[in-house]
């Protein structure tokens, strides 16, 4: 991993034919996001800003400045607005705002901004481009890459939605000093699982310096799991590859997301569930395909520093676990996939892992 | 134009790379649909049937006899059917239905099932496949072919949707008998567009005889739609092109959206909107581009012969016509394309029609 110059944007190039498109990270890029729409506006590209009540009361005047002249469209903050309801807001607004096929739609806040407006600018008019400027880390390192948009239904989360590349991305570090620890910490479990599926350095580099808002390479890490993603991407886009391939991604989400399920969406954050979930898959792991068992405690040290949760809050039952496992949205025909690994930075796909070794791992953070 | 066979389904390939599909034709598949179903359900697929009321009542026993097994979703019949809520209940129902990304949505009625359940199969789970079994001569001409799915605003007609090919089509024209005039005579006005546009000789087949359900020739012209349209679409899929290309499509549907626009949607059929603006369209073409005014008046004689309107039933006004025009989402900038006729069966992209002329065409088909 590089030092970045922090002065510079510095650029991250996804590979993905006429879906191409790159990342900026840096400290601080206000300035570079405004001179961007203000070209885009002056081509006579109408932009349509969409962020949420959180994102807008935190930037204040800043909002005036680095979108001039945009009248943003301003959603509650929480997982509840990726709902059909506000779906069609944004598309309302769109219409409203009378953009044509040259529109763009900049999406400035979290994962569930970013994947709300990224689902309407890729069914608005069939299609039109779609700018994102991440505010939170989980953003930054997860959905900022990838293409994938989409809101939740009443029977399930990201039921719904298309694979839409980003035209733009803008990473700048600088929202992260406003963002509440517990979401940071969040955002911190999905870069462990960058180091656990593929980068051994990255990890050994967590467990030697807790993230923070002012790590001093903080940027720098971020590109170091944008990169991993976008190559992981660039060989999976519409995540089809029979084993391995953008299925990778979801290391310790197959538990995390029956975790979140199980409890409503309302006592972990995603980040949480995945930290208990990244737990559950090194026991398994272990289990089922030789990861040293030293090597899983350090995957609970190292999450634990992070100030994740490695253990269930309170013990959840493992039928309804499990039951919520096979209503994962990755299932196909019935048989879940789980994604394990060998070693520190080095992951699988397995599609036949015993249900009593599931059942085992869920055990090992507190299932009962 | 071939004669078919129509003991055998006849079948028209459509070649867009992994998104490339079959249509069938012939004037009863009903068996071949129900065992296509019946393997897609042996093999471990769920199928969701999404269909309307009117069809439903019309097929009656045969709905359960065609798909055995199934649950069909039915909706209410009409246009206002293609709204978010609607989409909302199908997405729903294929959640409740418990489709996994094996899962299959067949789309059974005429283009608005077909645009909305297409677009529910384009999004549920980011994609899964869909089958279209159109009811209605406007559906198994123009939206059976191309991938076009959607919804409606409330600010606009198919402002929201996704490119999203079927995987199989079966046009079955049995279902054309039960088919009210009115309707069979709007999706005469697209056969006849397709004449106008790349088919002298399909033009002059439908001067020689009026289309009706009993005509015998009807798969064969309804395939010869088909392929023309294939040919265009293969050619630009995602209506990219700077000139010509899928635009081409639409001759005479820049006049009749907005038509359709002005009067609510309330007092022309689709087809009978397009009708009217064929003739504008004629009459441009012949003031701009030097299409022979004889063949301007055998386009409107044509349209007379199929029943369809030539003129306005009721003046309406020049200036609210052309504010609807350049509402139209094929509108880039600003600025709009219209598709002129050179000749009976050559049709051209045109971007800087004067607006005077595009007055005057209005006139002439009773705008006051």
């Amino acid at each position: 991993m590089n030092e970045i110059n922090f002065d510079v944007p510095d650029s991250l190039k996804l590979n993905l034919g006429d879906r191409s498109y790159s990342l900026e990270f840096g400290s601080d890029l206000r300035t570079d996001v405004a001179s961007f729409v203000r070209k885009l506006t002056e081509s006579g590209r109408k932009v349509a800003v969409v962020t949420d009540r959180h994102v807008a009361d935190s930037l204040g005047a800043d909002l005036g400045s680095v979108f001039p002249g945009a009248v943003p469209l301003i959603l509650p903050s929480g997982e509840s607005t990726k709902s059909l309801e506000n779906y069609g807001h944004v598309l309302d607004f769109l219409a409203a705002s009378r953009l044509d096929r040259s529109g763009v739609v900049l999406a400035l806040g979290g994962g569930v901004i970013g994947d709300l407006a990224g689902f309407a600018a890729a069914s608005y008019l069939r299609g039109i481009d779609f700018v994102q400027v991440p505010t939170t880390l989980l953003a930054m390192v997860d959905s900022s890459v990838g293409g994938k948009t989409g809101i939740n239904l009443e029977s399930g989360k990201n039921l719904v939605g298309s694979f839409h590349q980003p035209r733009s991305v803008f990473i700048s570090t600088h929202f992260l000093r406003t963002l509440p620890a517990r979401e940071f910490a969040a955002g911190a479990a999905e870069v462990i699982k960058y180091g656990l599926i593929s980068d051994a350095k990255l990890f050994a580099q967590l467990e030697a310096r807790t993230l923070s808002p002012d790590h001093p390479e903080l940027a720098a890490v971020i590109r170091c799991c944008c990169e991993i993603k976008a190559r992981i991407v660039e060989a999976d886009e519409f995540e089809r590859a029979a084993e391995g391939g953008r299925a990778l991604l979801n290391l310790g989400h197959t538990f995390g997301h029956a975790i979140e399920r199980v409890t409503g969406y309302t006592k972990y954050l995603h980040g949480e569930a995945v930290a208990v979930g990244l737990c559950a898959a090194a026991q398994l792991s272990a289990d089922v395909c030789g990861f040293p068992t030293n090597d899983a405690a350090r995957v609970e040290k190292v999450l634990e520093r992070h100030h994740l949760p490695v253990h269930l809050r309170e013990p959840l039952k493992v039928g309804e676990l499990l039951e919520a496992m096979a209503h994962d949205k990755k299932v196909r025909a019935g048989l879940p996939r789980f994604v394990l690994l060998r070693a520190v930075g080095e992951a699988i796909t397995h599609d036949s892992v015993p249900a009593t070794a599931v059942e085992k791992a869920l055990r090992s953070v507190g299932a009962a």
